[in-house]
């Protein structure tokens, strides 16, 4: 039986604070000097916490798995990423706070060019402006849903939108009409079971009317929809680890992952030199804390090595301000690696500090890099059990048996 | 499909032999020169096995589970502990020697002080002495059983006992009622499930007239009852891994643990001193020798560091006696971690040597201390599959497919 199930059954609430810093995509692999964003960084903060805590790498969901954003953070909040999956469609849908409900089916949406021949020019319409994309969504919201039915149309960014039906007894196994190539039309709306006849009837009568409304414009003439899904069932983080979870995060996707998981979710601070004090004011009632930071992601999406460090840095001079309402454990990690020099997600495993001085093992590890990782206490395993460790140090795991 | 199916699947008996010499909540963190009683003890022995084998971290039950004794001594065993639970009844049953059979009901119980108000003032009765729980229990055994039934109640130390019920159709589905709390009267004698109805009516009666008898005590004039448990079925060591084992330990929670998994337990040697020469006796007949220490984990649990120290070297004196008989796979390990600064048992792995020259892979680590072993060759994993090791070498595991 994984162990996981004992965990549950010995989690108890106490005062004990745990706060969880995730760098987004921070992992990385080193250049020729030897060197990754995380080792060239100048960080005597973090390099702290390493050296009084205890170091590991972490798998997101296994050996060799590339994650998206989803499945990496089941994997940081304990979840088993293979056994509970996140459509596209739902992501989106989370990703700008829309209010989701169960049942609720939602897709991703692309604006696309259609040439004269239907054929698909430019799957990203020429990546029209979010502003224009919002007069776009405001026209199809013209479009009427069939009876007992309501249609929500809603813009994401750039050539980006989500779209979802809410009514009684609708199914998410509609297959894409994105083909994800140019030259070639959009695919029909098409149903995966039975069930889910009536949705899809639904999605082709709204696609159908929608391309009717979207004919004459030069850019985004077609739409392309992919990721259907509804919310899935997910235990909170309060019912599994009797946590009282809270999540300070600046973009809306990982907000809204967080609040798949049962996290309390205050606004958005407006930006990095206010995630300390935003973390500080919900200090009461909370004890575990959930800090995304992303530009370490963006900056290696964009292959760059140097932003990356200097995110790094960032994070580290805020760091004494983080600490500062006082927490038992510390742990500070990432949901996946992004390379700079791949320019995207990768498989290999995040490093991670947890300290708790005390009651993790120090190890002798006295910095924190990916390479100074592999000789971590914590060894090498997948992410979900990343948590036990933040449990078990702030006393959170009562004794199994006898 | 947990590759143990397959290790049970090839195994064969040989005629090489095993010792795994145990050291009970050996493994601990580190003070803050960096140093745990292994780490400190001068042991020439246990490192010259080390340099020699391979050594490594084990989790008991999972990353960030404390264990029980039970939980982990399975896992030392080959057992998953998630898998075999054992009662604190039965666990106690076992631990005085009692020889509980399949289908008895066992309840451990405190002696505890009721106050006139009947409400629990003190959940231990002041610590009274085994001696005078010996006479209250001589009491209670004329509390007569029903019909068709025994009742056997047993002194296990100080406040302690255990009741034991035998008969036909018992089932221990019995809440506890002892409510963990001061203050409060003791829980009802309940059944949980449509089973176990009889046995709570026995129970219940047993409690009543107990009670009276107890009721002029100054301070053990009440009896709270935890952890009603049956035998659990677990195949023994013999079907699952083709093994002889025989235990020696001087403890007999640790003796009533190995016969749970079916090991020869011969008469307890009376010191440390004896253990060598216990162990040479059960050299005919016998492949896997499970040697018991408990003084590493009491010092632990005193929190006394230089105790636990001294112990580890004592055992390494030991050592050369112990080694005499000769063992082509000598395992040196712990059953879980008994930090001294924790006083308790913890969820840190716990470290290990396996040694066997020209049969395990000799690592590059030169002494047996937690640090060293993050660097070891057999990695972390749980530590079920440590006996693997041990089997392997051995040659105990035959090639599995062609």
């Amino acid at each position: 039986m994984d162990s996981m199930v004992i965990v549950e059954r010995q989690a108890q609430q106490t005062s004990s604070r745990i706060l969880y810093l995730v760098m987004d995509g921070l992992g990385d692999i080193p250049r020729d000097d030897g060197l990754t964003p995380l080792a060239a960084a100048h960080k005597p903060n973090l390099d702290r916490l390493a050296a009084e805590g205890c170091t590991g790498r972490f798998d997101p969901v296994g050996p060799g798995i590339t994650p998206g954003s989803g499945p990496g953070h089941l994997g940081l909040f304990g979840y088993d990423p293979t056994e509970y999956e996140i459509g596209r469609g739902v992501l989106s849908a989370v990703g700008i706070d829309f209010p989701l409900r169960p049942g609720d089916v939602a897709a991703r949406f692309n604006f696309c060019t259609l040439d004269a021949q239907g054929n698909i020019a430019d799957r990203r319409a020429g990546r029209i402006s979010t502003e224009e994309n919002r007069w776009l969504v405001v026209r199809l919201r013209d479009v009427p849903p069939p009876p007992g039915m309501e249609i929500f149309v809603e813009t994401e960014s750039e050539h980006r939108g989500v779209l979802v039906l809410r009514g009684e007894g609708l199914s998410p196994r509609v297959a894409d009409t994105d083909p994800q190539a140019t030259g070639v039309p959009p695919l029909a709306v098409r149903a995966l079971d039975d069930a889910s006849r009536r949705t899809a009837n639904a999605v082709a009568v709204f696609v159908n009317t929608a391309m009717r409304l979207l004919a004459k414009e030069a850019k985004a003439n077609g739409l392309l929809l992919r990721g259907f899904d509804s919310l899935p069932t997910i235990p909170s983080m309060s019912q599994r680890f009797k946590l009282r979870p809270v999540c300070i995060a600046g973009y809306p996707m990982y907000r809204g992952l967080a609040r798949l998981v049962g996290m309390d979710v205050p606004a958005a601070p407006p930006s990095l030199s206010d995630f300390a004090a935003a973390t500080k004011e919900q200090r009461d009632g909370h004890d575990f804390f959930f800090v995304h930071v992303k530009y370490t992601d963006r900056a290696g999406e964009d292959g760059d090595f140097d932003r990356k460090r200097s995110v790094v840095e960032e994070v580290d001079r805020m760091l004494p301000a983080l600490l500062d309402p006082g927490f038992e454990v510390v742990v500070v990690t990432a949901d996946h690696s992004t390379p700079a020099l791949h320019r995207a997600h990768s498989w290999h495993p995040v490093p991670a500090l947890a300290w708790s001085p005390g009651r993790v093992f120090r190890d002798g590890v006295t910095t924190f890099s990916e390479a100074a990782c592999i000789a971590g206490g914590l060894g090498r395993m997948a992410l979900r059990y990343l948590i036990t460790e933040a449990l078990a140090a702030s006393g959170k795991l009562a004794k199994f048996g006898a």
